[in-house]
């Protein structure tokens, strides 16, 4: 059965929260990916992830905010970006509205580093008027169980941007997308660099949009061993209401 | 093939943009639509929508916004609002990330009426600072040959809020939603209201949260009729280059 | 007697306050209006019939607010203009002002296109915090009675700005600013053409600034004639309580 | 001949501003002035002044503002407040709408002490960009020319608000508003208190709204006076272009 | 004793609290004050006088804010500037926290005149909200004991920028800072000028930076005359309770 | 010499950008450091050691910022916090003032946990702009020489909050200041517990205001080597210009 709160009607929410006052949202971003990764990969990675962990755990899950803080992003086409204090403020409406109707248990399934500074923030922003609700941010690629399994098959050719890791993921949720991009190899690309960039300073250093990836070694069959892996330990923490 | 930007990579974007500068934008809004409607019907239904204008017409298409201005149903659970103020700000964040990719001409498929005055703010914020674009604004179901179907079909049963139309419509693009929706039968809600109404309000007058609607007549077949009318119009629109 | 609320003092509006809670607000703009209209007919005319409409229904009339969302004009000197967003925390802080004093039931009487996105926009926010007041918004230049007399008397020379209706309502209430103004004849301007539009795409449009107007119909009399027929249905309403 | 801005059409402005680059706005508040003053003192006040300085020197005349920085009088009905912050947005957006146009010498005539420390800040917030026009900030009260002769004629009776000067010269400027209102005799209120202070602690310390004057020496021959002093003044300074 | 906040315990300011609720805040300003005084002079001159004013009365003295609102001294290398709007907020936050723990009484001692609007506007900002507090802005330069050992000793060569009395007041509390930088002679500056001035303006009015003072008259021991009489001046009205 | 920027003429920093273009700020806050650590300690700490870096490496210092996001301590009396969204507008405001001067090389000394997410986004924000300039964050108690050093001599005893760490550092740089706080003993406190937390939800976990730290352990001497280890080793990433 879905969780998907967008595919419930407002009766069926007002029984939920009868029972429990936990919710799930997913934060992405509509980010260039490199050269053989697709632009939505953030949203879609954060999205499919949670909608699944809410169908293993019975939380309901939000539709997915799409955009995120994507300013070092900009030079390349296609990607769309918040100012942080307008991610914040939104993280802050979206919760808000939600906590109004009586959810007190947030888990964040975020699928973008540069989100993570303003989704704090934005918590900060919230609790600090002293409404008694919890926060559990969860960046998929960075939970232990993850990061095992990309540094066994990817070692250091995981990079930081455009990820093996990543990639996979979604070639395993939205294979028809790769069915028109092109396979390519792919070099080295820098290893020191300073951080953070601008946008003009980011295209300058990594010219194809990659941070030290190879994303030729990602595979559909690795995305869905990632796949599962997050969920599992995603949904374990729902399960022991652990630290976000 | 699918003209989705999430699914497509930045040099995609990059071609893509010396050939043409339009693109498609959806947004929508999660808000209770009665007790038979799903909560997501306004970006679900505007998002379809945009993917298959895409489609046809070969125009890029943003991932969806799926938060709006719905202030006047928050005394419903599962309602998810901005701010007027919050929601201007990240419409014109959104079209300037794309304006300074290049793009020009803006379609902009809209899901939800209470977006319609903050959409209109935000086009005039961005074109106030002489950027030199083109926005087309189209709220699907104002669209002349949906309406001239919907009042054949539904009449004035087709009301104002969680309306036949729009529930039609979810119920073609997302048949596995309504499987689990009870079928009930409506009496007329008030007909005769003022407007603008605080949540409160809303929730005193509309207590079922539909307004002026009989949702029962709501059929997958009328809907998926209404969503290739919608496509057809808004796609006759894009070719033409007519005003939005 | 007058219900100027700038020429009551205090007690008089505490004694006011203890029988009624309306209040009417005008809301114009200070634009460009043809080359034979005057810059401030969006203020002036809203603010003259405000206050005929309050002594006829012995409703308060707030001091008018002079400055709107007049972007587009902007091209063209001698417009003055808010951002939109800025114009709704206006509108937000003044009725919020009258709001703590007891007032409950606004009227805004509007002289200007421009500003109606904003306004409803307002009227949002401020209802999204549970406020419990009810906002009629009246643009004069759209009440069916209006639009009557103009159709017959202009007819598709009315235009859509700098409008014969409003120039002649304010050759009536302004006769000496009238004066100092040279006849003019005009030729038909552009009438299909993309909307909304930036500063320089307007004045490139309408170089002169009318849209689609030919103001040289324009009368004191056909003035008098609007302006009394605006007030009527205006003032009507007040008394039926009808929906703005 | 008027200069009022709102009086002309655009080709007048841009035929005006081929010789003077000056412009004068008046900036007033709504709020109560004591049980015989009227709420729109700051505002008529300064507008008159305004409008006649403009027809003495040749200076156009932005329409009023009739809305200040008034917080301080909230307790009492009838007034009317921006915040400080909103205020300062507003008046940046005004005065850089005359400077696109080409306006650079702005005598901003005000008729409210509330006011003065957010005109001053958002004078500073233009120039902050290097924005190179010129700001004269009158307070027509201030002004030593009627300083003098409101010392020699009320000398301590004057008060700091609602005081016999400005109610005076609304007398004279409207004089079928005072009509209406009855003659008071007026005690001794509170000379010694601390400042600023919120609306309730305002009304407590000075339960009728005056601030330490006697208005009952108020008459319409002192405000014609007054208000002869006062456009001699500014207009003297626009002459001699001093200070502001 | 110390009364300097930063250097206590919490539970040393839950007891303060059990007996009194006032405390010192003190704003300065990081900017150019002419060839011969440093930077930090706003800063650091009202920060060293707040402390020992805190010391001589036995209260409380905040951290100091270092930043102000400085954009007229933005074409000096060094200077730091908060935008009014910014300033302003900044101030209120920092309020509104003390108030929460129970602070009722607020002296500010200031030591830039740029300051003053916004600190009056952010106080207005803080009581509009009815927060029942009490604000007293001591700008210690414009004490008049201070103002009558300046004239005295420096006349009109006091000036009004990088003052004979500001440079002082540091040379005595920071006499390292003072021997690194050159004795130097000056001309009189240019004693008519329009004001406020833009960044550009005032570097062209004012090449050097100074506002016709004299700095070489400065002395240390003049310093400690003015620090001790601006201490005595200020403690004096807190121990009398007086109006700021 | 010193290299506080508050110390010195504009005239030098005009020469000083002649030859480098680098600069140190350092960012605190004003809160609650349990019942032994003084409320200062997280600016007193950063200011410290900044200056210190400053004097060793010859980069000029900025004042320090005393005030930073604490919301979470606000239920203890003393905590003065700024909303991350105001905190984010400062730091853009200060580093842009730097930037117009000529600066592009900016190392931030922090030295509190909760400045973390909105220094990163306020850096975001700035090169979002395209602003070529480059960001070093140091946070100095995360420095692996410092954490190595207080392992070693604190282990788990350190604690999150009130950490042996830095109360060491203050007791050196501040011994004044701790002559009058009493000794304590100290029993483990929770060690489990969600993150992050509202005001009201921290003083319930962490009572007394600790974060699992012993803060007995403290001393003057240790304070003293880890200051010097701190100094050195941001001096070294300054010589070496590695990343932040």
């Amino acid at each position: 059965m879905t969780y998907n709160l967008a595919e419930k009607t407002w009766p069926m929410i007002e029984n939920y929260l009868k029972i429990k006052n936990s919710i799930l949202l997913s934060v992405g971003s509509t980010e260039q990916h490199g050269p053989t990764g697709i632009i939505g990969i953030d949203y879609l990675s954060s999205w499919e992830i949670a909608k699944k962990v809410g169908e293993e755990t019975g939380t309901l899950v939000a539709p997915p905010l799409c955009f995120g803080m994507a300013q070092h992003h900009m030079a390349f086409p296609g990607t769309m970006s918040l100012t942080p204090v307008t991610f914040i403020q939104v993280i802050c409406e979206l919760i808000q509205s939600l906590y109004r109707h009586g959810f007190r248990d947030f888990t964040v399934v975020n699928g973008h580093g540069g989100n993570i500074p303003s989704l704090n923030a934005a918590f900060s922003q919230i609790l600090g008027n002293d409404e008694e609700c919890r926060f559990r941010l969860v960046n998929w690629w960075h939970l232990p169980e993850v990061q095992s399994y990309e540094n066994k098959h990817f070692g250091d050719k995981n990079g930081f941007h455009a990820t093996c890791g990543e990639i996979s993921v979604t070639q395993y949720t939205h294979p028809e997308a790769y069915k028109e991009i092109p396979k390519l190899k792919f070099e080295a690309t820098t290893s020191e660099h300073p951080w953070p960039l601008s946008p003009i300073q980011f295209r300058k250093t990594f010219p194809d949009g990659r941070m030290g990836s190879d994303p030729s070694l990602a595979t559909a069959a690795h995305g869905e061993e990632i796949f599962k892996i997050a969920v599992a330990a995603i949904a374990q923490k729902l399960r022991n209401n652990t630290k976000g």
